[in-house]
């Protein structure tokens, strides 16, 4: 393949990121763009960008036999049904996390990916940050030796909006994820079991969605080591992503990056400035790169660096962390089929 | 009261700390030392101090009548009996921790202190260390608004010997109690539930005697606030105690201390030293302001800082985290009667 | 003005540079570049930019009347005539730094500038860097007050090749003339005495060019306060590129850009990356910078960021501390006029 | 010897720290102390350690056979003819720094030291801090290959009374002078070379004087090295005392040390504590050593650790200094023979 022909299904602001990372490679073209809410003024952004097609109806899209690959950057309910056609279409798929808040639709999803032959990555962006990514290569080179422990320290800025908070699938699968993701992807080991303790300490609010703004989830690694996430909805002092892993050798930890170096020394102690603020500022390299990867992924009929099954286990992950924190114990893994149908059983 | 007499009891290596702390005190005195294998030795190290006692019988020593306060640092399970004899001769005590392994020893040790009416100050070195009652005052005075979480990092450079593990009563009532106690003291709260995960990953001699090397223990205070432990028997960069205390305003947190400020940086990196290498040299100075304010205390006639209850609540949770491990579950500290008369029980 | 076109003369590295900076900007179009030695490969680069015009002749592009702008990225030599050519066909300039290695050829080139009515910019890229930038904002806000002193460190990763050294102009105008300026950037005051001190200690093959290539620079500023630089020509563990103003309320400072946060501790010590390791890594984010506000300060009709009279005033320092070097002690700028002259006789 | 007997003339705030230091020794004993002030609260501090002797009269302390050493803490006029005195007795010195303000009178110091045979030990007690000699040697172990540089920055919380600026001989002889003995503590070699420049920035008081209370010194070392020391009389956030050496294989360097290492991050930045606030604080551990040092040098009969010639070279840089800031010009340590002798003939 030399070159490569995209179309981006969902313009929010996540879909126009990729859009404009899309831009910048060289092979690549972007076609079509649809959302369900297209209007002249995405048709004037469009234009300017020298994309052909914009459309209200993703079927248009995906019945372009030009088009040979996708991003789906659409809510998270439409993605199983958009993965599905996609696949269906014979088309490569770049999917936002979560695939979705039900393990089945997902695999639905996986099966219909693997039926077709086609490539789907899954949004983890955080394994593509310059950080990050040293740490993961640092560690599979030994700097630490074996490994017994992963720190994962995950808090935004601030809560999202009461609408979305309800839509969320709660904070496990919603922002969890991430470091779920990241604690396979360090560790490269999957994890059996995890323990979820939450509290609402940020907004009221959280808990007319049975959810939590506040959470510590420890996980057992299938190797044996052990791990540990805290999160928190409401960081004051903004975007807070670190992480520690420590093992037989040693610790090796990533801080926030920060917008400048600065440092002043007065009378009143010694100031700095606050971490960088969001994801959109703290990622921006990594959504480029993990474009830029899933393009060359394409182009060179190689394995796509963050695939479905990623996407599942740490969907699992999450599962499991709602199941904890819902019955007050570890959960395996390896339980959620027996609970789900428990849960499916009471129902009838 | 405007002098303190002195003994101490068990004069090993922190025994002697003690010792030469107290001497540096005005206002005080140190006359006598008992060790049950006190020598020629332990008879000229006495002299070159100008203590004018050396006795292998502790009830030599707390029968004396000027002797007013007492060190208890001997073996741990011969913390409650020297407590209670201690008490009975009307002697204020520091005792080392944990006062026992078990809490109805222990509860019969604060009955006894209270029946006294004597002070009883337990050794938890780490409230007194620069760092961490900065962070305590910080913390107090609203630095980060309402607690959400306290995280607490504490590994030691290298394991004990075999033979000390085996009589430790394993790394929860040995080593993680002092995290215990730094949790309820930076919170300001007790903690009502526990939740212990444990791996034997530094050495397999900890499974022999049925303990864990490495631990990541969750705790729920009463307040709703969330806190993590994370421990490990070995780090080989050295001793590492570091604390994040996280709130509605913003975190606030303290790192190692280094023997220098010295960094190299050449063609192969940036370079600094390793922390201070173990407690001798981490908590010196809280060594030495430990035994001021107890020694202040006295003579003052007001509360000592950290008191038996302390030394209860941490023993309280270390137990609660050894049934959780156990069992694999969360356990609440108000299950621990529970727990204990069902293993009677079983026993019978 | 709703469009700008440019062309740039000068093809090497940094005209490259500038180009793809250019392709990013909206309302701007790259028509033309030039280089002597333009070549098949360039005209490839060229055409795949949908940049129209290659030429060898910098008088073809300065001679089409739909350019309004040029950049001069060729060798040193060439500047005076090159802007004085711009200059007289109505073209805004910007010029790579230095002007010339000759205070009377780059004051010819000011007044044909001048005389034109067109603006000039010189390419002192770390005025646009990230921390430079917010040190002389909150430097200008008062954060320390009076300034007292300022601090700059700037050392190279490795020395030139020897057939630059022979032309460089020396280390003051090659290489201290970037901190000449941000020292007057920072202090915002221009500068009257220097004082300068050299060594070879690096590469015997500077002395072989009269020149040095490790340098101390003290600096009078007109207000009263002092300065020092410090430079080297080889680093050995990169780029070192930090500045400290110290002032009546206190310290402020920048230290150097990581490429990432990693910090591994192990029995070793503790241990993370080099700094980025060149100008282009380091200040790529300044280059798009002083691009983009160049395009707007012409878009604009405003003042450009960095002009004619800062890169004289850099010169006149840079050719001062020649002198000071030469001469064993500090030289007044309001000297050289004097210096010359005599030197002049001399020849004569 | 097995047994050192010391007496201290001087009882200010410096000898008292040397006193407290002597105590604390083992194989020492502090018999005397002669302070021209000396009463009754001097009487009652003494005793209180254990001194038998108070004296108003230097001589009734250095004519008792008994002390074999003695420390001179008395102002700087008095340093000659004590040390002259002491050395005549027989006693060992530890002189507290400058030695004198003028070099002919030092000379006459470490004459009778020399003809005496007795030791002398100067009080440039920032050698034996715990992170410059950490950074001397790993110099010495050529951690960072040939120097090339040495810069050191050092800033005074607060500028001295008046009454002790117009005795304290200018800023270089009273503040700089450690400066001068660290540069030629960390580059093992002598300097040829200075050239200061100075500033009167925090208070106009110091002009009055004769006085500058910001300078910028430059030296040029034997071997061909750079260094450059930076002094303010007042640095807002406190002591500013850190030191870079840089060389043909990188950086090394040294920052202030901290009261604690707790960083605070709200919605305003991130915080931590200033410095440690001067001299006492910071070199607490420092003047421990020292002491030590001295002690334990005589016990064993070997050389003490800084010298009379390191006094005297550290003045001459002093004095050369001065000499620089006067005449505007860098002044080599061989021309003040010279300089002092045109002085004296313009004044006869």
């Amino acid at each position: 393949m030399d070159k490569l022909i995209f179309g981006i299904i969902g313009m929010g602001r996540i879909g126009k990121i990729h859009a404009e990372n899309l831009l910048r490679l060289p092979q690549v073209e972007l076609k079509a763009v649809a959302d369900l809410y297209a209007d002249k003024s995405l048709q004037d952004w469009a234009s300017a960008r020298g994309i052909s097609t914009v459309t209200r109806d993703s079927a248009d899209l995906l019945g372009d036999p030009d088009i040979q690959a996708v991003f789906i950057c659409s809510l998270t309910d439409s993605h199983v049904p958009l993965i599905v056609q996609a696949a269906q279409a014979g088309k490569h798929i770049f999917c936002e996390k979560p695939i979705s808040l039900d393990r089945e639709q997902t695999q639905i999803a996986l099966a219909a990916v693997q039926e077709a032959g086609v490539s789907l990555q899954i949004g983890f962006n955080r394994r593509f940050d310059h950080n990050f990514r040293c740490l993961q290569e640092r560690i599979k080179e030994g700097a630490v030796g074996d490994l017994h422990l992963i720190k994962i320290t995950s808090r935004d800025p601030s809560p999202p909006h009461e609408e979305y908070i309800g839509k969320s699938g709660g904070i496990f699968i919603d922002m969890t994820i991430h470091d779920f993701d990241m604690a396979r992807f360090l560790a490269d080991c999957d994890v059996e079991e995890v323990y979820a303790q939450g509290a609402v300490l940020v907004d009221p609010v959280f808990a007319k969605y049975g959810d939590v703004d506040t959470a510590v989830v420890t996980l057992k690694f299938a190797n044996g080591a052990l791990g540990v996430i805290d999160n928190s909805r409401k960081a004051a002092y903004g975007y807070d992503q670190r992480v520690e892993a420590f093992g037989s050798l040693g610790s090796i930890s990533v801080q926030n990056d920060y917008p400048n170096t600065l440092e002043i020394s007065t009378a009143e102690g010694v100031m700095r400035d606050k971490p960088l603020h969001f994801f959109l500022e703290r990622y921006n390299e990594a959504y480029i790169l993990e474009t830029k990867q899933f393009a060359q992924s394409l182009l060179a009929g190689s394995e796509v660096p963050v695939n479905g099954q990623d996407g599942l286990q740490a969907e699992l992950m999450a599962l499991a962390a709602r199941w904890s924190l819902k019955l007050g114990r570890p959960v395996k893994l390896s339980e959620l089929d027996m609970l789900e149908a428990e849960q499916e059983a009471v129902k009838l």
